[in-house]
């Protein structure tokens, strides 16, 4: 197919497009003539997956080029396509205290989790911890649920990455899995937080759901 | 103190104390002569919390202004509070497919979540599930074990806000909770997943951990 079919059936500019093949992202498609070049199925679906890596997951296009070579390489094992994903995060992260690097390892330890120093999330969520010191706001109280909550999820995680089948796809759904997994987990918390809000709060009513006229001021307010 | 000091205590340059003054995040010092502003502690913590929203949280300055205002606000109830942290999601979300939508719909159902039908969280959720179906990459059969976990998260995350006193600072728990919490559990996963594959695929190992000489090398590559 052409560019601008390409361009259509992705969503992505045909400047995009090209954009992404001089960077690396993409491979170039096959020359058919003096300016004409035909892209085929397998340029569809790499487009899906940048355009995946970078829109949802929230990556630079360098991250997002990162992770794409861990991808193609033919020879990467999983252990490095893990680092790599796990390394990909959508933001810096400001040096964290000595403190917050040890309340982080405290919770390790509670649940036997072991990992190399320079794992990246410790940093990632120490630096949150000094954040939310700096605010008022304490969650250490909660600390130890949500690493209850998160070693279910890394579990889940591990099986869908044994569960993906051949090796290149193994290498796929650890990377994906992890830049978008973080995505899907934002969004199931925010449905999940205002349902245990009514539920908690208001006796399970839901405001704007059908129910009986006249009981929608049944519903205590919050404040 | 000056806006000099401010700069320095805080990491924030005076351009930024200015163009976040004018953008009304942060309030305005108050005018002690021509051309001179003195600031005081409440500026310093008000920067600290944008910063937060904006390096850490990855949210606009747009965003974050929200969120601030309501913090500001002086009669906001928690519930808009709620509505508007989760709104503040740091990416824009692609339209979902209908099938995604009833995906997530189904995982609602099976854990009993009720929500308003604009929750934040389903398209959120939702434009996650189409990237992956794209990039081949199936989390379906782990969706249930994320909601699970999730629950056990927005129960912890409402058990913060309950916990957090007086009204002013439960708004503030709640908007900075929902921003920076996505970020720490970013983080925890990452250990997790980290452990787990050491557990898993290693017996424990971990490489780089203090072990007896020779050890390192009977650790199974993952490959």
């Amino acid at each position: 197919m052409r560019i601008s079919e390409l361009s259509e059936r992705t969503g992505v500019s045909p400047a995009s497009i090209k954009y992404y093949t001089r960077e690396g992202l993409l491979p170039a498609g096959e020359r058919t003539g003096y300016n004409s070049t035909a892209y085929d199925e397998s340029h569809v679906a790499r487009l899906r997956l940048i355009r995946a890596l970078i829109d949802t997951g929230g990556l630079t296009v360098a991250a997002a080029g990162e992770v794409i070579a861990a991808i193609d390489s033919p020879d990467i094992d999983l252990d490095h396509a893990f680092g790599i994903a796990q390394r990909s995060v959508p933001r810096d992260v400001t040096p964290p205290s000595s403190t917050a690097i040890e309340q982080v390892r405290a919770v390790m330890r509670e649940r036997g989790w072991a990992t190399v120093a320079d794992n990246p999330g410790i940093p990632l969520a120490a630096s949150v911890l000094d954040d939310l010191a700096t605010t008022r706001t304490d969650l250490s109280a909660v600390l130890p649920r949500y690493a209850e909550a998160i070693d279910i999820i890394a579990e889940a995680d591990l099986d869908a990455v044994a569960a993906s089948g051949d090796r290149d796809q193994m290498t796929e759904t650890v990377v994906v899995g992890i830049v978008l997994g973080d995505v899907l987990l934002a969004g199931l918390r925010r449905i999940a937080q205002e349902s245990h809000t009514h539920r908690r709060y208001r006796g399970g009513v839901v405001p704007g759901q059908a129910h009986e006229p006249g009981q929608a001021n049944e519903t205590r307010e919050l404040t």
